[in-house]
């Protein structure tokens, strides 16, 4: 598995705000997609069935420096790399390319939790989806 | 001028997502919202006229953590603090409460910017917006 | 009960686009959210507990003709009129208005549903939901 | 050039709401994406320069029929033709397709005009827009 995870994606539209440029909130999104991305690159899913209950990964912390404002149409690469993992829980960083420029820095610390209506337990993660975050952790050691 | 600077929001159905709870990235809405609740409130607009240009504030840097779920029709308190202004930039503090339970924990830097059509320039705030930020700088002093 | 039903709405940031008007997909947010302050206003909820099974209203059926343009920070009127009732659906046209100026022309049909997991299945309105809804319709009447 | 014009879009988390489905007002963003990839297609972007005024398609009305709820991760067909083409505006409609399944049908219609800063003016399709459209138009006569 490569070190990094990486989509293209095109800001839309009804992504822009007045000022012109992608909206600051919208960069969640983006990094949200990436993650999500990943869990199908390597067959799973954000939402997985496992022993009755959804497993999903609710956010307890997020934040986005920017450093220059993309546009309507840019075609951006989003580079998702994960630093760190524990028991339960998994950080990712996310690179706003347009090019070679980067135009912004996300990071996100996701928790796995079972969840039951609006109700979330964070659980350890089960191997199932340990796995291929270990593969990535294990491709970024030299 | 208070210390702080609080609006009532609540959470709406587009705003859920299908894991029951307001999505991650619709805090950073709410933060923006009380943001510009505060710039009116003190008779100014996020997006002001100045010398023939256009005066606004990109985000340089957000972040938020998140405590405990907000779901559909809480009725929040978004409490707007000032806690460093510079030459060029203000950052705030964002608390999400629901009654005495606190949420979630936002933080903006956001950079004084004239802006023309996309393209932004970082400049001093200019004194008609710099006056209401040093009067709630001021009151959080003791 | 009033002929119509009607809030304030205010234009946020978020929601406008590079044209600097409210974007046009943006609407359909803001009719549901007079929709929803509706059924608060009667002591319901558009997600309604009724059986052991969650009642809810998915649409049909929206549209909506645009006239002028809104802009950020317009704090529009948005008016709910109930124009039919039937044995499992309500519709709802919604003016936008600022002041005087009517903006926009919404309409959704909407189908009482129970759901589960995603799955709708539609259901006749139950007593507790269709008297609020037969007193708005009512008060239509000459 | 094709009677149609066809992009594939999957349902992000964000866009998904309480009721575990694709939000209503998120299909409208949808058909904006195909249509705005449609001009891409034909070297064209729904922002043009003319004449030293920019193009914009603010729309005038726009609608939706539901058919089947859309859920997460679904990957969709949405399929753009052309309905209409006036001296000033141009009518599409759009499926939403799951596979074989028709999910929605949208139906827009645009007005060309020039914006400045918020304000908007109709004015004539200009030939470097209109030949693309009129192409899309003959071509589905029989």
């Amino acid at each position: 598995m490569a070190k990094t995870f990486t989509i293209k994606r095109r800001v839309q539209f009804a992504e822009t705000d007045l000022a012109s440029i992608l909206h600051f909130a919208n960069y969640y999104r983006f990094m949200e997609e990436v993650e999500h991305s990943f869990w199908r690159s390597v067959g799973q899913s954000v939402m997985a069935d496992h022993d009755g209950a959804v497993i999903s990964w609710p956010r307890v912390k997020t934040g986005c420096e920017y450093f220059a404002p993309a546009h309507f149409e840019d075609e951006l690469d989003l580079v998702l790399t994960l630093t760190d993992l524990t028991n339960r829980s998994v950080s990712y960083e996310i690179e706003f390319l347009r090019g070679q420029q980067r135009l912004a820095l996300g990071r996100t610390t996701a928790v796995c939790c079972t969840m039951d209506n609006g109700e979330l337990k964070a659980v350890s993660i089960p191997a199932f989806l340990r796995t291929p975050l270990e593969e990535m952790a294990q491709s970024r050691k030299p």
